[in-house]
């Protein structure tokens, strides 16, 4: 471990980079729709009747995995593994569903609510750091709905279920398709990340209660 | 979004650098293999009966997700979010699908074709830009049969069927090894990129072809 | 192919460095790894009866999945690109298994034999690696596991069954995590890879065993 090979200078300054440019949507979002994304990952776990392992594991894919697929995407260093906030908080969300969990009466009403705040938070982020990295506003928002939607494919998956982000049924994906355009148009039209998250917010949660109880 | 962050100068130095790149391939071949996808995975969304929801869904991961895999592996940022027309061209090809599919009287055989063409193309392109980034023979190859199954392995995981590409029964990989191998022997031996790609796509059609009439 | 784009320059200068900084462990145990994961994959595959296309397939992918994943995390290239050695290796442990697999008589329990290992030495190479990249400690260990569980998940999934990982059953991930951490520990403690390397294989196989025999 003693002498610090190239490429960890060139990855490091990366990594810098990386959160310097961070800057137009607070970290507390970011590790927001972690916490959301791995309680609905780990609620999805109880449902599917999946033990500790399961919980915890489906907690840290749908808290995580989002995000890493969309640093991926946008080729910088995961920030999960750049930022020693993001896994504890996947793993302490998750570990908190598994204690109270099974006490809450309306598991499926919670996922609900969980799932519809994650899909706007990491269509948010998304969409923001897409923006930051200097993609154009289709691309943006195309990353943001990848961001928003990938945590539950994988969390489906591997659990062993067909992702029902596809459908039939309540519309899913384009909560996020919503969620992702109201965050780059804000954004880009009247240059307000408040009003932008707002905006982004706003149409997804409104868009899943629609699908949910109107049937859209 | 003001302050211009070095992550973004990076991305946008690395962007151009890397579009500056395909120059052996034209692009006219990558989106044809875009729409080629795409349109098998608007075909695969209506045989297994999805709405129009999981129709674009599986145009755009068939169309784009086999291009982001390997551009992700050449350690690239992916073309389908640099270059604006990747996304319509994916978008369009699923409408299309989605406005005429229903009236198609045999879904299968047309999925057959659209398959055997859609694997042809994202092997050639999958090979040429691994060989434009400086890997070996052996390893261009890999990339192409990468870039030419995982749209349709991502497209049947997401609407929840095993993937076709492990068999059994009619072969599928071995016709996406035959058209990059085809790709980078001809390149690499002959050094002309008409004739690889004619190679390429003789290799893949025919094997397929053979596959599912011979069942070889 | 004559000009050398500049994407290509950039690309085998990241490449050399690369490969430069992979000092603390070596090549072999590397190539270990993908040969236990390819043979993992190919009994896999021929305990749910997949024919020869299958076998290579799940060989290529236990063997070569884990650690792209892991390169690609840690945004390098993937080493069984820019490496000749791995694909040979995957492909040769493949046909191995497909030659004699059949004459083996217990295939469930050589398959839990090789997993552990294969299980072992993702867990260790990720770590190094993500040590020798510049992450911290946690970060490391969660690259080990990433690494170690991945190549079964992406068998598991393509060969159409639930991803075991996640229980319920013999625990797992477990195996990794303890890996993973051992090896991160004795690491950043004690500075010495060999002894490293010793406690995380220790450490993955006596947890799996006790899964296994001991319904731990």
């Amino acid at each position: 471990m003693v002498p610090t090979p190239p490429a960890a200078l060139v990855l490091a300054d990366r990594l810098s980079a990386a959160l310097a440019s961070s800057v137009t949507v607070p970290l507390g979002l970011d590790l927001a729709a972690v916490a959301a994304g791995a309680v609905f990952g780990a609620l999805l776990a109880l449902r599917r009747a999946l033990d500790i392992t399961g919980v915890l594991g489906l907690a840290i894919v749908g808290g995580l995995g989002g995000g890493v697929v969309r640093d991926v995407l946008l080729d910088q260093p995961p920030v999960a593994l750049a930022d020693a906030a993001y896994l504890p908080t996947a793993i302490g969300a998750g570990l908190a569903v598994a204690l109270v969990g099974h006490a809450l009466a309306r598991v499926d009403r919670l996922l609900e609510v969980v799932d519809a705040f994650a899909l706007g938070l990491f269509a948010i982020v998304g969409a923001s750091k897409a923006l930051d990295a200097g993609l154009g506003p289709v691309a943006s928002a195309t990353v943001g709905v990848v961001a928003a939607t990938t945590g539950g494919i994988a969390c489906d998956v591997l659990s062993g279920q067909r992702p029902h982000v596809l459908g039939p049924g309540p519309i899913y994906a384009w909560a996020a398709v919503a969620g992702s355009a109201a965050y780059v148009a804000v954004d880009e039209l009247i240059g307000s990340v408040p009003f932008a998250v707002a905006a982004a917010m706003a149409a997804t949660v409104v868009l899943r209660w629609l699908a949910i109880h109107r049937g859209l």
